[in-house]
């Protein structure tokens, strides 16, 4: 199958068929967790190129320089929108992983807390950039994120993502003065 | 910028390019390792769309179904590919990750041992499939890795790399019968 250049934004039908794709997975990774598996969208070429052409559409006139992807399955939807969009690809990746001079940010989970890196040099001041990431949950780690980019000076243009859990609450964490958006919501 | 056709093969002045944007990371991630850091190729553009163009080439005339990746810099390079060819992506991941049935595979490190997982059902069986990775070091992951697609009976056309530590000799470990490629050997 080849690459097929879409003529209009991707409609509210195929929203609902990536939508159906999902699978649910009870208990994981723990008990009483309901697991949204996107697996089965991304094996799917159909669906795995709409998916991106959904974002490639809400950006293609907004000149971005850099889509940022937090490891690992902000890497899946990031990569091939860089690509699509003809933009660098930097990665947001959990401590000790890169190996330049990294910014770092510390953050609170539930229990505990986590650390989230990206390279110093990876984007220069007022570049315009994208954030992505599969999930939004309750946005910790989005919004660290986020404050890892602000400290870089770059113009974070959106913050989007593949699922919102609505119920958590996550884009309150968000900076207020950002376009976020969830392709799909529960 | 938009994403070009590239009407031809990439051809070696592209590579090169791409060779010497890589960065070498001294000491990383332990005294004595000199780490190739592909994120300064990854954040250009140019050196990002000719990436994924180059294995595209290789591929285009292959009748390619899925790109498999291995956690995490593997869905780097696989998805852009993924997207490019049309085909559906299926990640290879550390232990515990995937939250569906999985196919699991243990092999031995320098000290201690890892494991790789698939979907059981992310692939049918005889379907025409890509492994892709960033690095052959001594090829313990991409072995592993196609033993669980050996497993899954499909029909592995070709394994390729980013970039190959020829001395190590990983290529002796991976299945003789497969088409196997870096872009970059030192």
């Amino acid at each position: 199958m080849m690459i097929t250049e879409s003529p209009t934004p991707m409609d509210q039908i195929s929203v609902e068929k990536i939508k159906a794709a999902i699978r649910d997975i009870p208990d994981f990774p723990k008990p009483g967790i309901l697991f949204k598996d996107i697996t089965t969208v991304l094996r799917d070429p159909i669906l795995f190129q709409h998916m991106t052409d959904y974002f490639y559409h809400l950006l293609k006139d907004k000149n971005i320089q850099y889509v940022v992807g937090i490891e690992s399955r902000g890497f899946i939807l990031g990569c091939p929108l860089a690509y699509r969009l003809g933009a660098g690809f930097v990665p947001i990746r959990k401590t000790g992983k890169l190996p330049g001079m990294v910014e770092r940010h510390e953050y609170d989970l539930e229990y505990g807390s986590d650390i989230v890196e990206i390279h110093k040099d990876a984007i220069e001041p007022n570049a315009r950039v994208v954030l992505i990431d599969d999930l939004l949950a309750t946005g910790g780690t989005a919004a660290a994120s986020s404050t890892l980019l602000k400290r870089l000076d770059v113009d974070l243009v959106s913050i989007l993502f593949m699922i919102e859990l609505g119920f958590l609450n996550g884009m309150e964490k968000l900076p207020k003065e950002v376009n976020t958006h969830a392709m799909i919501t529960y």
